[in-house]
């Protein structure tokens, strides 16, 4: 029987980490994608790669591209600094159209190696009011890569699968406990150093701290 | 009154040409974007540059996306050759879920600069049997569009104006004619030289020489 194969976004956090993790129990062969899309730091690709080597992923890939000529986010344009207490709305981490954009990516690659199911941690409960990672947003992008694709027209489905979007960041990590994820490898922080230590103040630190605490997990980030 | 502003794809061929004459004609302030992702050649760079000058937009942006790592296209590896007769189906000149990532891109740049209309060329007609050219995708790439964003949440629409969809490509010449767009500027081919020649034989040559013959307009494509 031929491996069913699933591409899986991963960003080097603890979210995709859990996603990869459970994807591979699920039975995929699974190709990672992480993006260079200008970042701040260098230390989460490492860490994508880093985990991805470790939950055994079939391949890895690093797509580049320069979303820094377009800018718009304190991801992406060092005049924007990330914010270090709760804001209202939409952050400006907010990084315009990325989940859009990493899921076009997705696709393009599943249809090269014949994968119909994409797997993204995208989540709408401890998460930054990012408007993309809502259910109702993934629905219709699922919607687009079956009218998208040869796979779509030939009568293939393509699965968006989303499979933290209603877990708590403690669910997420009690989830990935069992399922042996090491967290000590993630870097979760906007403003990571190049060694990957945490900054703890960004909302992406204060979101995941909160949650290992509230898991009953000793937090293994390394803060600097 | 603020202009109203939309992005405008071009790829240095004759559709989107027409398109970026056809939004600026609406009279939108027009916010061009072309993609660097290892195509074969650079000529359509350069053709997409100089009919944006001359056509009077309000920016060029060339993003840089590599999407010759993912490969799956005579497009995009150079391993796949481009056919020079007709084909059935889709044809290997497809690039995987390629509008969906320029879209995508798009409407992150449309974030940015406050645009609500992002235009795109792509013909339902006089088409190479890409399934990202059907109504029905546009329609639901809008969707998602909406839901992703930023604007969207805040209740204003976007929109993905697709003005080729229904036209023949005669009829995209003569429209393009009659708002004075320079063809001799543009470039279709899939397979052009360095200097923009093009060879006359591939599909892309094929449709475009049928259209100036159809639209009873001098063909005014350098053929190498």
């Amino acid at each position: 029987m031929q491996e069913k194969k699933a591409i899986v976004l991963v960003s080097g956090g603890l979210d995709s980490a859990t996603v990869l993790a459970m994807a591979k129990a699920a039975g995929f062969g699974c190709y990672s994608l992480s993006f260079d899309y200008g970042q701040r730091h260098r230390a989460e690709l490492n860490a994508a790669r880093h985990t991805a080597e470790v939950l055994g992923a079939s391949e890895h890939k690093v797509v580049t591209l320069d979303l820094r000529s377009i800018g718009g986010s304190a991801l992406t344009d060092d005049n924007i600094a990330v914010p270090e207490r709760e804001t209202e709305g939409i952050p400006v981490t907010y990084v315009p159209a990325r989940n859009t954009v990493m899921l076009a990516i997705a696709l393009g690659w599943a249809e090269v190696v014949g994968a119909r199911d994409i797997f993204i941690g995208v989540n709408a409960v401890d998460y930054s009011g990012y408007p993309d990672c809502r259910p109702e947003y993934i629905e219709a992008f699922e919607k687009v890569a079956n009218l998208a694709t040869r796979a779509g027209v030939e009568g293939q489905r393509t699965h968006i699968r989303a499979p933290l979007i209603a877990l708590s960041k403690a669910d997420i990590i009690r989830r990935g406990m069992d399922l042996g994820v090491d967290y000590s490898l993630t870097v979760s922080c906007y403003q990571a150093n190049q060694a990957g230590e945490a900054c703890g103040k960004c909302e992406s630190c204060r979101l995941r701290r909160a949650g290992f605490a509230e898991a009953g997990v000793p937090d293994p980030t390394r803060y600097c």
